[in-house]
């Protein structure tokens, strides 16, 4: 409960209460799940990842009652949702879901996320997706390489199922932590399966 | 700008306009000196490093005027303002400036923070503060270890100058980048003077 002192993000709170109204903000349940795990492997020592604050345009703060914004609204994340370290290296990457049971589109990836990506590939870090596929209530850690190479070179406005089969590690799924995370980073990463230290 | 498409992060203004009538919102300077250095290096290639946005509680929000938030407030942060890649290293530091010509104060360094540093040296990451010490003109980075040992074993409630001098390095000003930052951390972390790519 270290990142946020009343057990909740509020900004989330918000958000999933505009969920309820709303279906179109998919992804709520990959996000809470994914901050449940990080919290998990952060209190047990073993990867420190963080949610990066969703970006708000304040338009206007009533100083009158103590700094209070009154007007502003939500804006695209143009890096990525989590970042963090884990063995010393950087970890960077971007959770998505989709309701489609064939393939993953790419349609709600910006050009300032790929260009982040490439970015921190070029420096070292590790790059990747967290997709979730709802309706098979799967989800794959597909690295930030290839999503990059096709999203620039490919011809096709998703990327099939099939072909994430093939190139993807799946992310197992339990109760502690929910998405097990380090695990698939383990495996992809750095060539070993489950760690002592979670196990 | 790739950060921010309209070249200035919105929070930003706000909070400038915010430091014109309220003084008490010392930092700004530093901040921005950070945030346009980092941005220099980002589009060079030679670090990526970015600025968690500032965490806001969303109390209300008006769906009728298509997500608008109406009420709401700036949060503290609970990990530290900046992180990212460098060498294929983690770094994670927080930005503090002070106008005390003698003493770097640690009231408004939280407890959430310093767990914070210490999870993510225990990780294997770069942590530092950049502390800067307004009306003397001077920024220095100071190791993160350093900081934390002084918070958790040291009686006194502020850092003297005289021994950052001692133990901290300081990150020379100029035009572009305005803070040599990356050539600091190349000094302290890498054992390297000026690298070949900055010059």
């Amino acid at each position: 409960m270290i990142n946020y002192p009343n057990g909740k993000k509020p900004v989330e709170q918000e958000k999933q209460k505009h969920s309820a109204i709303n279906h179109s903000n998919r992804g709520m349940q990959l996000e809470s799940d994914i901050n449940a795990s990080i919290e998990y492997y952060m209190e047990r020592g073993i990867a420190v990842i963080t949610k990066r604050p969703t970006p708000i345009n304040v338009v206007k703060v009533d100083y009158t009652r103590g700094a209070r914004i009154i007007d502003a609204y939500f804006e695209k994340q143009s890096t990525t949702d989590y970042n963090g370290v884990y063995k010393g290296r950087y970890i960077d990457f971007e959770a998505k879901s989709t309701l489609s049971k064939t393939s993953f589109p790419l349609h709600n990836i910006t050009m300032h996320q790929i260009i982040h990506l490439q970015r921190v590939h070029a420096q070292g870090g590790i790059t990747f997706f967290v997709i979730a596929f709802e309706k098979l209530s799967k989800v794959y850690l597909l690295d930030g390489q290839f999503v990059i190479d096709f999203y620039l070179n490919g011809d096709r406005k998703s990327i099939p199922l099939a072909l994430i089969k093939e190139n993807a590690t799946e992310i197992c799924q339990g109760f502690m932590p929910r998405l097990q995370l380090i695990e698939a980073i383990n495996e992809v990463y750095f060539h070993e399966k489950i760690p002592e230290s979670i196990k």
